[in-house]
């Protein structure tokens, strides 16, 4: 494998202005810039990205942090932060927590070690201490986080309003609100507050329900939407706090004959690839999770160069409606 | 931040004994490890990996190239290689090529001087002069490679095999294979030709149509589908050669008021979590993703410990069958 010595030696020029051109450094004549590029291609050198990471102190790659990979909500965060970071010339390192508090500790020493350029956390964990005393920017999205440079997320209390008004619109006097896991506050609860307070507005009768059982790792909400069917039989709108959620409703209702959308109406959350391949597509809440990916890299990108970026941002979010309204 | 020198002087070793403990060489004292380990701890040591990697040449990073990541398929490939590679201390690069030569050559590039342990390949482009030469070892996941260290796959062959006698046994007389791409050749087209020769064994009618309009990319399948059965309306059975074509299948048969399973049965491939979240669930030739991820991982290991690893690998397939037959 060719050298920095070697690109040196067949140019003619001393390793200190091979280095210089490559670091874009000093005064370098175009000739001479020309000269090593065309022996840098010659001889297939490749600068190691690992020896430049080390002299600049942190590497251009991003640790990023989610709970699950196969879920579709994740897997679309995924994707636009890795076209946000290749955008910007980041590399994503991509790790799975599993939500598990000692997986997503072990995975922040092995961000540290590795030098990254900092940080983005979709996982959503109890124990905060490890995120204190970080050397590089940490990046939430749709999580709080006491320690950490900043939090992005939508606006979930106004995706809860929205879901509610739609569904009251359509005629639904009954409605039901299928929450997720509910073991620690996070930003998503504030759905069910939106949902609630347009219930209460319009006069509209209404249940908010959320369950530890609902099993969120598993994707595996069968049991629990049959209970509440079961609990709650006057409703006929129902707003789930994801499109997962949500065609599982469309599952239990097909399985009981309960025709949608003429005598129940499904509302779902994030506008994942999930909401437009079920029978009927769902209406649901769009997240604008390739501006929110792309801010959390941009966030990284200036806060690890010194400036101040806002602790908090809150993106927009708009109703998408399909065929289960 | 501390240094080795730090660790060294306050423990009262000297930098080789303490860089010795590190990295585990040579005969160390139990009373002098925990002594180092507890300075480190005193000190909050972090080790520098990307030093580590320097001098050891290449790092315990894989890249992983995948053409999407929001594809049900991709995102379950992607989760279950990080999980294989969190097995084995292994950390995950993940680029997207969105299925372009040009971004898959810059990330084969970005591999090089990052000096990955080795890099696993799951996007399908036309160019491989890429991957000649390359110091760290290349495994394929289901797409044919003539440089490179090893291939993996499933039973395409079989999986055709599988859907047509599962059709025919539920009775259909009349079948269709609808393809993905067909820009080139890749393992998945021998799900085509085990579906037909099962067909004309059977002496049952069939059509296999694969089209470049087939909008892969934008996983929106819906037009051709269309298409299809107008063009063949006595079709009563479709094998679709993935989950996310046969969820739009049941959206386009919904459309037109033809009932699944009773007037047209469907059969998918791949087993994502899609299959299981539509009305009805999709009855599909599950690929053993996991097991597949696990060799992937496991033979970077092997190979660039200069162990000799299988070139082609395949994997076995089987019939999971759900509502939608």
């Amino acid at each position: 494998m060719a050298t920095l010595k070697d690109v040196a030696r067949r140019s003619g020029l001393t390793v200190g202005t091979v280095s210089r051109v490559l670091n874009n450094r000093g005064y370098i004549s175009e000739q001479t810039r020309q000269k090593v590029y065309d022996v840098m291609r010659e001889l297939d050198y490749q600068p190691n990205e690992m020896a430049r990471s080390l002299s600049k102190k942190s590497s251009n790659t991003i640790g990023v942090i989610v709970p699950h990979i196969v879920h579709p909500y994740f897997a679309k965060i995924i994707s636009d932060l890795e076209q946000a970071a290749y955008d910007r010339k980041y590399k994503i390192l991509l790790f799975n927590s599993q939500g598990k508090d000692e997986k997503e500790e072990e995975y922040i020493e092995m961000c540290k070690s590795n030098r990254v350029a900092g940080v983005i956390l979709c996982s959503d964990t109890f124990q905060t201490e490890k995120f204190r005393n970080l050397s590089f920017p940490l990046i939430a999205i749709e999580r709080f986080l006491d320690e950490g440079t900043a939090g992005i997320e939508c606006d979930n209390y106004r995706g809860g309003m929205l879901a509610a008004e739609h569904l009251i619109g359509k005629g639904c006097t009954c409605l039901l609100h299928i929450g997720g896991i509910s073991n620690h506050r996070k930003p998503a609860d504030e759905r069910k507050e939106g949902f609630e307070d347009v219930c209460r507005r319009e006069h509209v009768e209404y249940a908010s329900e959320e369950s530890s059982q609902l099993l969120y790792d598993e994707m595996d909400y069968y049991s629990i939407i049959g209970r509440l069917l079961d609990g709650h039989p006057k409703t006929d709108g129902i707003f789930a706090s994801s499109d997962v959620i949500a065609a599982q409703v469309l599952q239990v209702c097909a399985r009981r004959g309960i025709r949608v959308p003429e005598q129940m109406k499904v509302v779902g959350y994030d506008d994942v690839n999930v909401a437009s391949l079920t029978t009927p597509g769902i209406t649901t809440i769009r997240q604008p999770v390739k501006e929110m990916a792309e801010a959390a890299i941009s966030m990284i990108e200036r806060a690890s160069g010194g400036e101040m970026v806002p602790s908090r941002s809150m993106f927009p979010v708009t109703l998408v409606e399909r065929g289960s309204t």
